[in-house]
C-alpha cells in the first residue's frame, strides 16, 4: 500500500512506521493521521510490535496550514482525530514504540505520550508550544502531561512553551531512556519484546492501559471541546495567521 | 492597601506578593492567609500572572503560637483555611509561581504544591516536620504529597520529617525548576507567559487542573477533619508547648 | 514463634522481618507469605515501625516451582494471596520499611512497591521478569507500578523485562533512596519514626493510603483474574516447566 | 436590597427566594442568576435553610432571548454562569430546598437538581426539551441527571424532550417528595431542618456533597465546552431563531 | 445483506433489527453479535436512530451451547465479544432503543443496560439466571447493573436469579418505560428523536456516556476475566452439560 | 459460643445472626458489634448465606448511653469500629441477607444499606435521626446512602431526620422487597442461594462489590472523622444528655 505521508517496513516481527513529511518537519495532517492509523491496522496480523518516529524529527506538530479555516465545530473535530489516534496507540494490541529525534513538539510530543515506550534521542528537542498560537495542546497536552510529569512540570511546559532538551526531558519523566541512536535502541526493544509469549504481551499491556487511563477519554474529548472554544477567538485567529505568514517568508 | 505580613507589587502585568513576616520565618497566620486571598483577588483584572515567595525564606509553616487553644473544631477550621487558600491558588484565573528561598517548610511547602510553578533555590531546603509536633500536615501534605512524589517518597517525608536539599527536592518532582536566583527566575517566567493571549492561558490552567483534580478537595477535607482529631490529644498539645517554651528560650 | 522461611528480631520499637530462604534466592512462597503476615500480626501491639527485607538478595520473585500444577482457578487463587500481604503492607498500623539488596525481582519488586519506604542498596538489580514465563506480574506489577514509574515506563519495565541498576531504578522513582548500606539506613528511619507520636504516625499513614488507593484493590484482583487466565494457555506452561528444567540442571 | 427579577423575605430562621418574571414563565437571565446568587450571600448569615422556586412556575429554562447573538465563547461563558450558581446552592452553607410548581423546563429543572431537597407539586411538568433547538443542556443536564434518574432515563429525557408529570417524575427520582403544596411542604422541611444544631447540618450536607460529587466540577465545564461548540452550527441558529420568532407572534 | 440470526430495516430514518432465532428463543450467538454489528455499522451512515429487539422475547442470553468446549481463555474471549457489543452500544452515534418482550434473561438483559433507551412489554419477564450453571453474567451484569438498579437490588438479581415481571422492573429502573405495545412505542420515540437536530443528538449523547461510564471498561474486562476463571471450576462444567441435557430431552 | 447481646442459628446453610437486645430496642453497641463479627466468622466455614436482623425492632440505632463520654479521638474510633463491621458485611465471603422489622434507625439503618440484600416488612419504620442529637450518620449513613437513594432524598432523610414508612422507603430504593413476614422471605432468599454453585456464588459478590464502592473505605473514614470532630461542640453534648435524661424518665 503506497501512502503519502509515510513510509512502513516490517521486519522480524515489528512494523516500522517512518513520518515521511520531513520538508515540512513532519508536521501532522489528517491525512497523515489516516495513514498511520492505516498502517497499524494493515500490520495488526503480521507484527508483534511497532516502532514509530521521523529519522530526522519525530514532529513538529500539527501541521498550522490546517487551522485558518476553522472554525469551532470543525476544530474540535480535528482536535478529535488526534485524540482517536492517540487512543489507537493505546488500544492497539501490540506495544508502540516511539523514537524521538529532533523536534518533538506540539502535537508531536503528545502521541508520544500515548505510545507505549518512548525512546529519546540525546539530542532531541522537546517542548508543547501551542500557547504562542492562542489554542490549548491536543491529544493530551493538558489531561495526559500532568499525568506523566505531574500536574506543576505540565503547567510549565503548557503556559510557557519552554524547550527542554533531552537530559531535562528524561528527568522530568517525559521519556523513558535515552540513546544515542534513539531508533536503533527502539529497535532493540522491539525485538525484546518480540521473543515473549504474545497473548502474556497482550494481556499486560491491557492490564496497563484499562488500570491507568479510566478518565482519559472523557477529560481528552473536554480538551478538544476546549480546543474548539478557542478558535472562536480574535487573537487565536490572528495568532495562526500571523505565524502562517511569517514561516512562507 | 496596606497589609501587615505581605508586600505587594505590579510589574509589567505580573503581580508580586512577598511574604513579610522574616522575623518570624514567614510562619503563616491567619491573618496572612486572609492578606494573601486578599491581594490575589485585587490584582485578578490588573494582571496577568502572580509571582510570590519569600525573599530570604518562603516560610517555616504554620505559625505554632496559634495552636496551643485549639479544640478540635477550631483546628479542623483552622485547616480548612490554609486549604481554602491552595484551593483559590488552584482555581484562580492566572498561573501562580512561587519562588523557593531558605527554608520551606510545613504548611508553606505544602502551599507551595498548590502553586502552578515552582521554581526553587539551590539553597532552599524543604520538609514537612509537622508529625514531630504530634499533627498531620494541611493543604494537601497528605492527599496533594503522593501525587507530586509518588506515594512512597510523600511517606518517607511525612513519617521522618527529614529535610531535603533543592537537589534531592528536584529528583524526587517535589520543585519544578532549580535556579541560582529563584526570584529573577519566576519573574522571567511570569514575564513569558505575559506575552500568551490571555484567554488560552486561563483555558490551559483550567484543563489541567479541572483533570488532574478530581478529588482533591474532598481528600483536603478529610486530611482537615484528620488534623482536628488529633488536636484532642495530650501528646499532640504537650508536643506543641513544648515546642513553643523550646523557641521562646 | 520459630518461622521457617523468615527470621524476626525486634529492637528499639522496630520488629525486623529477614527473608531466610536465601539458597532459592528467596523466592517466595505460599508458606512465607503467611509467615510474614504472622510476623507482622505478632509485632502490631510491640513495635511502632517495620524493616523488612533479605541480607543478600530481597527476593528473585514468586518460587515458580508453584506453578507447573495450577490451574486458572488456582493461579488466581496464588495470586490473591500476593495481593493480600501488599494489601496488609499498605493498612498496617505502623510503617513498613523494606531494604532492597541484590535481586529485587518479580513479586519481590512488586511486594516492596506496597512497602510503606523503599531504600535501596547501591548494587541491587531490578526487574519485572514474569513477561518471559508467559504470566503477568501479581501484587501491583500491572496495576500499581504504572502509579510508581509511570503508564511508559511501567510498560517498558513489564514488556521487555528489563534489568534496572539502582541509580536507574532511583531516577524512575522505583525506589526511594538510595544507600551504602540499605539496612542500616532503613534501620536509622524505623529509628526516626519511632520518636514520633504514635497517633499522628497511624493517622498520617492511613490519609496518604487511603486518598492515593483508591481504585488499588479492585484493580489488583483484576490483575489476578488474567494471571489465571494466561495458565490455561500451553504457551505459559510450556515456559514455566522450561524455565524450572533449566534451573534444574 | 431591591431586586429586579426575585423577590426574596425571611422568615424563622428561613430565606425565600421567589422568582419573579412569570410574564416571562420565569425564564433564567443573567440578571436573574446573579440576583439569586447575591440572595443567597445576603441570607447566609441570618437564615439557617432556604427555599426557592416560583409561586406559579419554577422556570421555563433559560431565556431564550439571550441566545441569537452569542458566538461558541460566549455560549460557553453563559453555560458556565448557570453552572456556577449550581454549584453555589450545592457548596451554600444551608440547606437549599426547591419547590417546583407548574413549568420546571431545561435550566429551571437543571438548577433544581443541585439544589438540596426538591418538593413537587402534583401538577408541574418536567423536561428538557433543548435538544429541540439544537443546544445541550446546562447545569449539569448532561452529566448530572444520570446520576439522579440513572443513564438510560437521563437518555430517554434528553434526546426526546419529552414531558413528564408529577407521579413520572417521582419515580424516575427526579423529585424527591410529592406534595398538594409543594412551597407548603418545603417551608415546613425548612422549618424541621432550622430545629437541628448547625454546625450538624453544615457538616452532614458536606459530608454528602464532598463524597457524592467528586467529578461534578469537571464533567460540568466539558457540559459547557460542547454547549459552546453548538453555537458555530447553523442549524442550531436556525432553531434558536426560529423559535423566537414563533414565540413573538 | 443478507443475515442468518437477525432481520433488518429502515424506515424514516430510523433502522431496525430484529433477532431472528426465536426457536432458540433469541439466544446469542458469536455470529449473531458479529451480524448486529455489522447492521449498526451499515445504518451509522442513512439513520438517526437504532430500534432493536425480538417480536416475541427479546433474548434468553447466551446460547449455552457454546459453552462446554470452552477453556478460560476462550470464555474469557467469548465474554469480550459480548462486553464490544454493549460497549458498541455506548459509543455508537445514534441512539439504540430496545424494545422488551417476551423473555429477557441473563446475556440479554446485561445487553439491553448498555442500550441507550429501553421500552419494555407489560408481560415480559427479566431475570438474570448465569449463577444457577455456575457462571458470572456478562455485559456488564455484574458491574452496569449496580449503577442501573443499586448494589443491593443487583445481587439480589445475580445471586437468587429471581425473574421479575415487568412492573417491578420498572420500579426498580430496570427497564425506563412500561409500554402495551414496546417495538410500537420504540419506534414513535425513535421517530421523535429523528426530528431532532443530528449534531446536537450525538454530542448529547457523547456527553452523557462519557460522563456516567468512566470506569465501566476496565470492568468489563474485570468482569470477563473472572467469567474465564470460573470454566476452570468442575461445578460450572457439570452444570453447563446438565442444563443442555435437560433441554434436549 | 454463648453470646450477650445475639442469638445464633444454623440451618440449611443458612446462618442466622438475631439482634437480642430487644429491651433497648436492638441499639447497637461496641459488645454487639464485636459479637455479630465473631458469629460471622465462626459461620463463614459452615455456612453459605448469613440472615440478620431483630424479630420485633431491628434495631433503634447506636445505643446513645456510650456517647456522653467520649471525646473527638474516642467518637471516631467508635464510628470507625462500626464501619468496620459495614465492611466485614460487604467483604463477607457469603451473601448477608438482612431482614427489617420495626425499628430501622440510625446506625441500623446505615449498617443494612452495606448487607447485601435487604427484605422490609410492611410496617417497619426507617429513618436516620442522629441530626436531632448534633451527630452526622455512621456506617455510611452520609456517604454511602447517597448512592442508595440519590443524593438529594439521602439530604432530605439526613437533614429532616424523617420516618419513612416501608412502601416509602421501597419506593426511594431503600430497601430492596417487601414483604408481610421479612425473616421467612429472607429465610427462602438464603435457601435459594444455598442452592447455587459456591465459587460462583462468591466471585459475583466480590464483582459486584469491588465495581461499586471504590471510594467507600476513604469516604468512611472522612465520615468517621468528622463525627469526632463534632463531639467537640458542646451543643451536641448538650442534646446527647438531654437525650438520655428523657429517655431515663
Amino acid at each position: 500500500m503506497p501512502y503519502k505521508t509515510i513510509k512502513t517496513a516490517e521486519e522480524n516481527g515489528t512494523g516500522f512506521i517512518y513520518f515521511d513529511r520531513e520538508d515540512r518537519l513532519n508536521t501532522i495532517t489528517v491525512e497523515m493521521i489516516n495513514e498511520i492509523s492505516s498502517a497499524l491496522s494493515d500490520m495488526e496480523s503480521t507484527c508483534r510490535s511497532i516502532v514509530i518516529g521521523g529519522k530526522k524529527n519525530f514532529s513538529a506538530g500539527a501541521d498550522v496550514l490546517q487551522f485558518p479555516e476553522l472554525n469551532p465545530s470543525e476544530a474540535y473535530e480535528f482536535h478529535r482525530k488526534l485524540n482517536e489516534l492517540a487512543l489507537y496507540f493505546r488500544e492497539y494490541t501490540w506495544p508502540v514504540i516511539s523514537f524521538l529525534n529532533g523536534y518533538v513538539f506540539g502535537g508531536g510530543l503528545e502521541l508520544s505520550l500515548s505510545t507505549d515506550i518512548r525512546v529519546c534521542s540525546r539530542d532531541a528537542q522537546l517542548s508543547q508550544p501551542e500557547i504562542g498560537l492562542g489554542i490549548n495542546a491536543g491529544a493530551g497536552g493538558n489531561v495526559i502531561l500532568p499525568h506523566v510529569v505531574g500536574r506543576n512540570r505540565a503547567l510549565y511546559m503548557i503556559l510557557t512553551g519552554a524547550r527542554l532538551n533531552a537530559q531535562t526531558a528524561y528527568e522530568f519523566g517525559l521519556v523513558d531512556i535515552l540513546a544515542g541512536n534513539a531508533l536503533e535502541e527502539a529497535t532493540r526493544i522491539g525485538q525484546v519484546i518480540n521473543t515473549k509469549p504474545e497473548n502474556t504481551v497482550k494481556l499486560a499491556k491491557r492490564a496497563v492501559n484499562n488500570t491507568s487511563s479510566s478518565h482519559i477519554k472523557t477529560n481528552l474529548d473536554y480538551e478538544a471541546a476546549l480546543f474548539g472554544i478557542l478558535f472562536s477567538g480574535q487573537d487565536t485567529k490572528d495568532r495562526i495567521n500571523n505565524f502562517i505568514k511569517k514561516k512562507e517568508k
